[in-house]
């Protein structure tokens, strides 16, 4: 039997999505956003929702860049940090002592450390309510070569990538391989 | 040593969010969704991106209306089957012997076996490419009350949802507990 619980935020898994940009004197920063996700094949684009007293919402309002990095469970603690300290009031690379790298194709920094980075130009912006989704396309996927497998893909199983429960506010690891989809799911 | 691996959808984890929703007859379909998320927390929106020749999409745009539903890794198969055949071509509902009921606030099903359902009111479309994405204003949450924690929130463990990784096309498993949020990560 289900129970109504009003009308709530309630979704899992939501990624740990950490969103890097430059302000206007070049200087990094990172947050952590759970608010979003893949938007549209072709062009391949990402979304992420962000409030607009953010100092990564100026950011991306003025280099109309960004990039979402994948953090491994290796850096849990550093990925929970960037999502409590606004980049306001602290240099949070410096805090973590994580490596901010320019992109190739965009004007956003990437982090080293972490193994995977999509480079974002942006595309449109939608203000919903206390959020503003940024749709970014993807100019550029960056792997560690240690985490990529055979067909040049990242490995779930190497990436340790985590995600983020809204309801309980709590962080959990990828599990095992139940299935391969477009295949398990032939009924008859 | 990170390797460029071009403009990609690449990301993890991405959910498997069952989209429900009817025709004009009132025939309902679900479809497997991983492009999507939370939008917005106030009003607490969620996305799903769905290409236009889809049923699902001509019934959110009749009905202004879908549900968003959570599998467990019972139902994988089931969940799995949405994603392969059209409700053009299938009543996928018959197929898999899931129960759609209809929402108590918007004009669509949820299903009955799944342990969240979350109801959604359309609010907007974006067209971005070869998808549109569907911005709903979550006005329900319905739960198992089996899936419930002592909060009154789903627990991640007894929901035992999954998730999809677009770049092998696998879905994986909710694995350990890693931490709490906004605690972990206080350095200094």
């Amino acid at each position: 039997m289900k129970k109504s619980i009003g009308a709530k935020t309630i979704l899992f898994p939501t990624p740990v999505l950490i969103v890097c940009s430059y302000d206007d004197k070049g200087v990094a920063n990172a947050m952590n956003v759970a608010w979003g996700g893949i938007a549209c094949s072709e062009p391949p684009c990402v979304t992420v929702s962000i409030r607009e007293h953010r100092k990564t919402y100026e950011n991306i309002m003025a280099q109309k860049a960004f990039t979402v990095n994948i953090p491994s469970e290796q850096y849990l603690k550093e990925a929970d940090h960037f999502g409590i300290v606004s980049g306001k009031n602290e240099d949070k690379f410096k805090a973590t002592g994580l490596t901010p790298v320019k992109s190739d194709l965009v004007n956003a920094p990437y982090i080293k450390e972490f193994p995977v980075a999509l480079e974002c130009a942006l595309l449109e912006t939608h203000k919903l309510g206390t959020h503003t989704q940024f749709i970014g396309k993807i100019v550029d996927v960056k792997v560690e070569t240690s985490a990529l497998n055979a067909k040049g893909f990242p490995d779930t199983e190497k990436m340790k990538a985590f995600m983020f429960d809204p309801g309980t506010s709590a962080y959990y690891a990828t599990g095992k391989f139940l299935g391969q989809a477009y295949t398990i799911g032939k009924i008859k």
